[in-house]
């Protein structure tokens, strides 16, 4: 294969190299037991310290206000299942979106094992939740609500700061958690401003490692723990600290979050080009919301009367990688719920392409994607 | 500092340089996610479907065996709490020790909202649980008995074949689980000729990476997953794999167990020349088995009429690592319980220092940790 052009982040990212090099320190030099009393317990512990710094700084909140993770599946786990069985005496209801990623809807579900019942908002055509509709679906009984900060399929963007003064306005004890997963980085997000009381992320979208998240609990907020043992992070999830992934992710949300709206101009002038050079090629839709409301790194095309894994396995041919649907539902390609939520009919359906970027992709790497698709698409439509 | 000598690989452990080198290829080159369909998912999927075969060959078994999770506190949680509640059927009687780490006894707790009760066996003055107590204990409506195979503070051995013959000889239904997280690499470990039917290992301890473990499951076991979202290992532990630190464990498991007898052989050299060393140096005990029958690496010395942190920071001053307690167990240094179940006098209790090595330690860091500690015993015995 002669090049790489990368346009699947919304999937996962590739490690930045400062990353890596913080890790190896922490893998081979001060690789103590973060929970030992020896100095090199301590010296490991100051990476996490570090981390929660970074952290902190990048979502204008306090260190204290993080538990470590091995994912954002965890998190989401944790925020939503120990989320809402510490705050079950407000009530047994859940709000969430019908484009939530699985890692929050299955949680909603194990919830019903509990008694807890959900109730799931629209979207419209463009992916994106109504108010008025929550405002309606809360109730008195409302324990918590989950709604995502960038859907990872459409890149559409949900309306969180409002979302969050709804249910507040509603009943103060209901507990507001945002999957931020894929708006991490990517939009400016303050959680006390912004009403939020859990919020999930994880390393490997944003050029940190996989196998680290960390859920933002706001000041107050109880939640049930559902990794037990040695006690570790205030006995919220017991295992010992995964200081490389730890300062991994700490790192890297530095490094996503000290010019986001540099890093969105950039990016949105990408997806722009993508846009209109995608426009060109026959019958196509873009799935989401007008480009300058979605997230400014995931373009979501459909392509008419092509099937949507005859042109990934095309593109790659190219060198050129990308998603149909999402990567984060295992090996079900099938059809996308987002999108079938958002009332597609079936020629798009069948045919969408997520592109997602980062701040690595080049303007150069978007044409040679759009005049690879003008090359094959004639063909593809032709022979399917 | 002028030099390190780290006795405390219990704790945890440097990780080899050669398995740093592999997750380095996993972070920059083959990072893709491995649910994508695209070769760049492909190739990430390999390093998972490799650590699999390592896996399995160091514990005799297929890679279909192996789910992989954050840590050997996770795996511990998995297969009690999941398989407990997924073999509730067979009843809630739930046997263990009363030396478990408590990975363990926490998710025992845990189980202990779900209406299961549990009989905690107890140990010898060696550290070592009774046969005839567990066949004792063993009911009809037992569901899962759990016992490690290394203690972790005091390095015991627990007769597991044994354990696991009674077990399946009393209902062949009761799930027998192993937390193998000290054994790994220790102990030649069979799961099938043993009758084991879970079994934890966890990275960090066998100079892997810290944020990865595995459980073992034997074909047909159920277990009740513990996190949900995308569905990935089989619906048994969703979150995108972490591929860099699976194929890191997986690495480190191959290298940990391609040669157990000479490195048992090496550690029981070096454990024997510092009981040796020790055994001079006034009023001390050897807590835990006699020398060749505890586990290899692990040696565990009460030094009365020292404290043990002021032993440790002492050590520490001398560039000597080591451990009062067990570092597992979040900054709650206090009295070990499993010393305690032992029935040690207060004065050995208090003093409990415990030295853990690795392949690495040469018998002239022992030889360092011997003289030093014949220099300061005598001072600290003096001052305390």
């Amino acid at each position: 294969m002669e090049r790489q052009i990368y346009l699947d982040n919304s999937a996962t990212t590739r490690v930045d190299d400062r990353v890596v090099e913080l890790m190896k320190k922490a893998f081979l030099s001060d690789y103590g037991n973060p929970s030992s009393m020896h100095v090199m317990g301590i010296n490991s512990n100051a990476y996490a310290e570090k981390a929660g710094r970074q952290l902190a700084a990048s979502l204008g909140c306090e260190p204290k206000n993080f538990i470590y993770t091995s994912c954002g599946t965890e998190s989401d786990n944790l925020a939503i299942i120990g989320g809402a069985l510490a705050n079950s005496r407000t009530g047994k209801h859940i709000i969430t979106t019908a484009v939530e990623h699985p890692a929050v809807t299955e949680s909603v579900k194990r919830l019903t094992e509990y008694g807890f019942e959900t109730s799931y908002l629209s979207v419209d055509e463009s992916g994106v939740i109504d108010l008025d509709e929550l405002k309606s679906a809360l109730r008195p009984d409302t324990c918590l609500v989950s709604i995502m900060a960038v859907n990872n399929e459409t890149g559409a963007v949900m309306p969180i700061s409002d979302a969050g003064r709804l249910i507040k306005e509603n009943n103060k004890k209901t507990l507001f958690h945002v999957d931020a997963v894929q708006g991490f980085g990517h939009l400016a997000l303050r959680p006390a401003s912004m009403n939020i009381d859990l919020l999930s992320i994880s390393g490997h979208k944003i050029h940190g490692p996989k196998g680290v998240g960390a859920l933002y609990i706001a000041k107050g907020v109880k939640v049930k723990s559902l990794m037990v043992g040695g006690g570790q992070q205030e006995n919220l999830r017991s295992g010992t600290l995964n200081i490389p992934g730890i300062a991994g992710l700490g790192l890297a949300a530095e490094l996503a979050t000290k010019d986001i709206e540099g890093k969105r101009k950039k990016l949105f002038a990408l997806k722009s080009r993508l846009a209109r050079g995608v426009a060109g090629l026959g019958d196509i839709h873009i799935n989401g919301p007008e480009i300058n409301e979605g997230a400014p790194h995931i373009l979501n095309v459909s392509f008419a009367g092509v099937r949507a894994e005859v042109l990934l396995h095309a593109l790659e041919e190219k060198g050129i990688f990308v998603s149909s649907g999402s990567a984060c539902a295992a090996h079900h390609p099938g059809v996308s719920a987002a999108l079938k939520a958002m009332g597609l009919p079936d020629k798009y359906l069948t045919s969408a392409i997520r592109f997602s970027m980062s701040e690595w992709t080049t303007e150069e790497e978007i044409d040679y994607t759009v005049s690879s698709l003008g090359e094959l698409l004639p063909i593809l439509r032709r022979f399917r």
